[in-house]
């Protein structure tokens, strides 16, 4: 994997606070998406080294990964700003975002969804668990949060819960 | 919080896997433990930074931060590979490690739980959020782990699921 995976932990966190990160996901049929990403856990489970990343149930990206098992995370370039604020306003069922903001893909080393060349860091990453946190587990003090999830959820047939995805990083570069 | 958080996850993640980091929990009665770990996460969740541990429901220190909601990290210095592995062997429900070990404990600066003077990076944590994962949760690939964990939570009452707290880092020093 080149150098250790947590050299890069303190650009990728930061980078994840402002402006946050790019998610590409793909289902076996070639579909691609990409979603910005303002939550994720990096360290050691099982032994390995695991990106977790927080995908709503709703979201095309949550229907590819579900599909292929896997993900890339992407880390932006100074400059990539409007960007990563385009890709988490708009959903990949109705927008092309790549030709939207002229992003190009370039094919993976390990797993089959591809990364972005504009980006200056990539992790290839196969999803080894999933947790679905639904609303009524969160903690009383995000309550009134939880109950405005569960009205909205009522207006959505995907309904609205989180997807909690363990990624193994397999490769960073 | 001093120096952004996430300056300090290269090294934490680094001894998370060798030697393993020390967790310390507390009852509100003033019953203190400390165990290793070798599983955790760090990154931004609700817009805050978090470090995610596991803890098995059977161990003393799943009771202790079931009570007091808190918990602190605790890096080890060099040399200290002894006092990690001795606390990752032994039960604080039959041994006092701190004694054993010769550790001292300080007060936190925000949370009731101390902190280990020997140590030379402490991190404060809230627990915000708490899933219990059950072995009937975990994908195909640890299917054959999965049915060991069973067959051994047979023989033990506490049941042997793992808790992941999400525990808001409130101070780094």
């Amino acid at each position: 994997m080149g150098p250790r995976f947590e050299e890069y932990s303190v650009e990728t966190t930061r980078k994840l606070q402002d402006p946050g990160l790019l998610l590409v996901s793909a289902n076996k049929l070639g579909k691609i998406n990409v979603m910005t990403i303002g939550w994720g856990l990096i360290g050691m489970f099982w032994g390995r080294p695991v990106f977790m990343v927080a995908v709503r149930s709703s979201s095309y990206t949550h229907r590819l990964i579900e599909d292929s098992g896997e993900f890339t995370v992407n880390v932006p370039d100074e400059g990539m700003k409007d960007v990563v604020q385009h890709c988490g306003e708009v959903s990949g069922r109705e927008h092309d975002k790549f030709s939207e903001c002229k992003l190009s893909l370039l094919k993976s080393r390990i797993v089959r969804t591809p990364v972005i060349a504009q980006c200056k860091l990539h992790y290839e990453c196969r999803v080894v668990h999933k947790l679905d946190v639904i609303p009524r587990l969160v903690p009383v003090r995000f309550f009134v949060r939880a109950m405005i999830e569960r009205v909205k959820g009522l207006f959505n047939r995907h309904g609205n819960y989180r997807s909690l995805y363990f990624g193994e990083i397999l490769a960073i570069y």
